[in-house]
């Protein structure tokens, strides 16, 4: 189990890392060599995403920032709650066992709690990861609310070059509910997984010399064979987000993220602008290349949980919300098997845990997460860059999970 | 000599360029395949090289941005002019004559004209190349102003990393001014310039495969040997640029998107955030990789022209200013043999015409510029993608300087 010490000794400014012009050789995180991957350097390169890889701008717009009223409490650090090891900590305990970044609380619409840790300030974009398929997600599921987009239709509708594909015989609801049979593994353990596949053809990782793999993210979905039957099992892969965006920019014709910043970025009254990491075309990567501000985190999140109204506006529909508190199959999600989150479903690229409080959330591999508790009026917004990636079941949400539950407990006593 | 046809013909929204999900692979426009540096591509790249490479943010912060008065002056177009190539134009016709994709007039603090062109809109970030370097040159005579930097010290008593290289002997001050004697051709036509070889140290252009070369700029530079002597003659060689970025970034530790982040751009009410294109290690290309909106660089052309200040603020120290106004050594810069730029000087990284108006200019090799001329009260910015690259002497001043002179002449009338 980690110690309170790792998360100290990994801290970036602690180790210094990237100091010095030029940094040290041994403190010098790069993308070519993949050490802006290996942890603890991901504690540095999860807020530097842009210094390493192309990207395109979440543009904010010239409005001003929507205030988030505040009234920090200091009784939130005291909280206790038991991890799924059968670990006792508190909730500042828990933070470093899960590498927090930064974190920030919002109770009835006000930040009751803030904290950044190691490289993360209030102004520095975080990566995302996969809390980013939320963001494509609900871009989906309003272009649906419009009609434009037919969840019912099948993908090769709207994407002729995927008619000899895993997709070929897909629809468009399957993919935005992770339900397709697709030959990709997101095991991160398994270097012959398709992720890695995916990432060398987004560029967010190294390409080996001589690589003679797809070229782009949209040539890498050309190249999917399908594996079981769509429509009967959840099954959590990232090319399911890319073929979502795909079908979504083609419909708008516009790049995904435009779209998030005319749709929702400059509505919301975001503090900065966000950006994609983006391929060797420009393709965002709707899957897991969102970086934005925890702040601006939280105020997606809080226009979430007021269904979808935030600064003076009704930014997403409130049947676009409802729709995804309510969730979808919770016999499809049961059948992938996952231990942490059983008895919750997957709508529109979000999880939605069906619990007393309602909360659903985004959820990113290293740590990134949403949470939204409506009938606990809690938002939780954070981000980490824990060593060990897990969709679920792992260390993360051995911890995180007891520790919402036992935050939200407490602010409503 | 280009036709007007040219001009329409290259705009990428005539062209398709860049367009689609993904765009025709006749219209796409790639960093690895060299293709983003090919005109007529090239009107587009300008716009988006966020989206092509690793960049570092240069942050406006939270304040509003500074308002600029606008009074648009419709009899500017018909205003005509003589080419040094005996051509007579109107202004407009001017325009298209340097590709120009974006041009903005101040006069007297309002802006009389304004026109977007093919690619780019007000809020998008243009590539600025070589007026990156007034930029760097600025910060750099603001710290020596304040005794932090002393332009009389050798190079190598801030880096002795460059003791064994052309700089072990140089001067600050010398690297300030470009009379450095270093062996470096900017010379763009010829593929063993030095220029290719700090492109691909920078990653501004691909690599061959199986690159041996320089892995960053700081590696770049201290390869560069001497050639000539040092303090007689200005030559303009972007690798002063890039020491004297080294210089100031070691000083403060402080990397140089944050540092013109701090001085200037949060104080001088930015409407957007600006970037460097950055290298593999995360250093800004000092010399070329600076990419701002074109209001932006005309509220900085204005606070330049205004000795200083803008936005109610002391931006830049008047005498930092008027040190820069004054110009430098003359007979050095006419050794350089410049015929478009004859009478001018060359001072802490600007161009000092010494004219009737006191002009003094950041130039970039495309065509982008700031043009201050303090006694005409005005402020011209612009940017523009113009096929043939030359720091002077070139088709590109052949059109510019005399309509500049002709503008000015006109709105003093």
């Amino acid at each position: 189990m980690m110690t309170l010490n790792d998360t100290k000794t990994s801290d970036p400014k602690v180790r210094g890392l990237m100091q010095g012009f030029p940094p040290a050789t041994d403190k010098t995180v790069r993308m070519a060599d993949g050490s802006s991957w290996s942890f603890p350097n991901t504690r540095w390169s999860f807020s530097h995403q842009r210094e390493l890889v192309p990207n395109a701008n979440v543009r904010r717009g010239t409005g001003a920032a929507c205030p988030l009223p505040e009234n920090l409490r200091d009784d939130l650090d005291g909280v206790t709650l038991a991890t799924m090891d059968g670990d006792n900590l508190t909730w500042r305990q828990s933070l470093d066992a899960n590498y927090t970044d930064g974190i920030l609380v919002l109770h009835r619409g006000t930040i009751v709690y803030e904290k950044y840790f190691g490289e993360l300030e209030p102004h520095i974009p975080h990566l995302a990861m996969s809390v980013t398929k939320s963001f494509t997600g609900l871009l989906a599921a309003m272009l649906a609310h419009e009609g434009l987009l037919d969840p019912h239709a099948p993908v090769a509708q709207y994407l002729p070059e995927l008619k000899a594909t895993a997709y070929g015989d897909a629809s468009v609801r399957q993919v935005m509910d992770m339900t397709t049979g697709v030959r990709y593994s997101e095991l991160y353990t398994d270097p012959n997984a398709e992720i890695w596949a995916y990432t060398a053809a987004s560029g967010a990782t190294p390409r080996p010399p001589n690589y003679t793999g797809p070229e782009t993210i949209f040539d890498f979905l050309c190249q999917l064979k399908k594996e079981g039957a769509h429509g009967q099992t959840f099954a959590y892969k990232t090319c399911n987000t890319e073929v979502l965006s795909w079908i979504i920019q083609r419909l708008t014709a516009t790049p995904l993220a435009q779209l998030l910043s005319q749709r929702i970025w400059q509505r919301l009254g975001a503090q900065e602008d966000g950006y994609f990491a983006v391929d060797r075309i420009g393709t965002a990567m709707a899957g897991g290349g969102l970086n934005v501000t925890l702040r601006d985190l939280a105020r997606f999140g809080e226009m979430m949980r007021c269904d979808g109204k935030f600064n003076g506006l009704q930014i997403v529909p409130e049947a676009v919300v409802g729709d995804i508190r309510r969730g979808a199959d919770r016999e499809h999600f049961a059948k992938a098997g996952y231990k942490t989150v059983a008895g919750w479903s997957y709508r529109n690229q979000w999880w939605i845990t069906h619990n007393e409080f309602g909360a659903y959330s985004a959820r990113g591999i290293h740590g990134q997460a949403i949470w939204i508790a409506p009938k606990a009026e809690l938002v939780i917004a954070r981000f980490a860059s824990h060593p060990t990636a897990g969709n679920a079941d792992g260390p993360l949400d051995h911890v995180s999970l007891p520790a919402y539950q036992a935050l939200t407990k407490h602010l409503l006593r």
